[in-house]
């Protein structure tokens, strides 16, 4: 059902300075990127905890495997089947989707991924969860399962500890299926702008999640895990005693956004426009919600901060106000998103800069894998 | 620089009921489009005025096939160079890219592309219009222009009629360039929900268009067209004396937004989403932001107007409240878009149905298109 993409790059513009590149694109910038990862890396050496990067983050399996070679990785997080088909296309073998996988085509393509890797998928509702291990039974595999627990979001996840309790002593007898654990994501409180006030929003979430799996254990049933977390979060999830992966994904690239919780990562992702039409204190530039995305709040313009994108974005325009008078037709300048998430999801390569030349060009090969 | 894509797809689905298709996944219903281009059609039929739609509707080489044979048409209009080039690849020989085309490789692209097929671009300054005749020039090809007036929405275009004449004045001398007359967007009315209000709205603004025209003819210059319009607006536009042609692009998939605007069209497109958890009131479904858009409002459910999706939607959930206590997780259900245009960008193919049947697979050749 998934469409593959092959998309022949044009890697003549390696060694180019990037104001050369057509407009709009999506740039990267390497060694920033790089640090970030290497940062990341050196907070959980030595840790309990173990970091499972997002993919949903890039969709960019060449960025992954840079981050599975900055270390501390136990394998890579998944929003979408498709996303996992993708990684596991260039050889990632340990994948969690950390969703409900639901539907007949879904669940053949499941299964024939678990023939080939170690997955893991989220569950939180009984049939739901049978459907899985009749599909998996059925191609004589095993898919991990963890159940996932609302803490908070309001979004998908058994209400309780209880209710997770009551799932786990039914899982744990159907065939094809083995329980790994516990999914858990604090998306209500991963944007809390005061740190101490986060900490203390993610411990008390959090906590449901551990107390979910005393819970479960207490009934005897062992439970390997408790995958969670986020670029803004990790300081505090990847500390707590019973969460066993964190699944941050932002800290790759970053976007605007995300660097007002965690100002310890470089935004390393930018929009490369060009101004197309010019009045005094406004210009127009040649990206819009189609190539930069708008949901987390309008782009910012790297080294301008005074230069301001008022709240609505055309499909390809951005009008900025108070753009310098210094700017002219056809300049280039660099946006930064406010959701590196769906920002990559608009486009189909990430073109790799250092000391202002493009060095190096990676297919997002995970774009508009939706399915 | 434009990265082309190979979209292989699975046409193994058609003759199945659309239940059966994997999710999310973009549909269109084919008699209702169909009715809905044969409608405007319909009304340009005998009328001075011709229509162009707008390719970056729906980015659809075979809808803009069937748009083309349902007549009244005088060519496409296109958001993007390399939307444009899509066209030309699927035999499409007049095209109007209504916006500036800046930049280095885009000029020479535009150059190629002027060799190939008939062009016009808009211009809004004469730096930028001298950068295409060079271009133009250094290729041996002739590029129409339009001088893009501002009539009222502030994004592109000079900002009076003087100044268009001004500009046009200049630009007659160009080599490389004919000129062709004006590109001029009433976006700021489009979505007046008064009928009335609305109308008076885009003849004040057109007026000014027309205005410019006059005072560029009194100068001696011969003004071919005046080009504008929208699918909300084409009853107003479409009637008015100096008004050409008609840049309509919703009318053909349509979304909740425009339906409200002009409920004389079907809204014929839709996203093929899951129930994938369950509580009482509430369904999570397996597409959010990266598959439905959310900018012009959240979806709505089709044939479940109590069902309610709030403000945010996440990247690939969406959740919906008031949701009937009938539904179970594996349920299918239509979302309508709110924006057909940037969600047709998200996806790479049209599944077009008939009697609740796929009965074709359309490949969006135009998406991810930016530059």
């Amino acid at each position: 059902m998934t469409a593959p993409q092959t998309v022949p790059l044009d890697r003549t513009v390696i060694g180019l300075p990037i104001e050369d590149l057509d407009t709009p694109t999506l740039l990267l910038d390497g060694p920033a990127s790089q640090r970030n990862l290497a940062r990341m890396a050196e907070f959980f050496r030595g840790r309990k905890a173990r970091l499972r990067p997002h993919f949903k983050n890039h969709k960019c399996p060449e960025l992954a495997r840079r981050q599975q070679e900055a270390g501390s990785l136990v394998g890579f997080t998944c929003a979408k089947l498709g996303e996992a088909e993708v990684l596991a296309e260039h050889g990632f073998a340990d994948i969690l989707i950390a969703n409900q996988v639901v539907g007949r085509r879904k669940l053949a393509r499941l299964a024939a991924l678990a023939g080939k890797i170690r997955v893991m998928v989220a569950v939180d509702d009984w049939e739901q969860a049978r459907t899985i291990s009749e599909a998996a039974f059925a191609a004589g595999v095993t898919v991990g399962v963890l159940i996932e627990v609302d803490i908070g979001m309001g979004r998908c996840g058994v209400a309780s500890g209880e209710l997770a309790v009551q799932l786990a002593e039914k899982l744990v007898g159907l065939p094809g299926l083995q329980f790994r654990g516990i999914q858990a994501y604090e998306g209500h409180a991963v944007y809390t702008n005061d740190p101490a006030r986060r900490a203390e929003s993610v411990e008390q979430s959090m906590a449901k999640a551990v107390d979910a799996r005393r819970q479960i254990e207490k009934r005897g049933i062992p439970v390997d895990l408790i995958s969670g977390g986020s670029s803004s979060t990790y300081k505090t999830t990847g500390r707590m005693e019973g969460v066993d992966e964190i699944q941050a994904g932002t800290y790759a690239t970053m976007d605007w956004r995300y660097a007002q919780m965690s100002p310890e990562f470089e935004i390393a992702l930018s929009v490369l426009a060009r101004v197309i039409s010019k009045r005094p204190s406004v210009a127009v530039l040649d990206v819009g919600i189609k190539g930069a995305g708008a949901e987390f709040g309008t782009p910012r313009i790297k080294d301008f901060p005074e230069a301001e994108v008022p709240s609505f974005m055309s499909e390809e325009h951005c009008v900025v106000k108070n753009a310098p008078d210094a700017w002219r037709v056809g300049d280039a300048v660099h946006l930064l998103p406010s959701h590196a998430c769906s920002t990559c999801n608009l486009h189909r390569a990430l073109y790799v800069h250092d000391g202002g030349r493009v060095v190096d060009v990676w297919p997002i090969e995970g774009s508009g894998r939706l399915t």
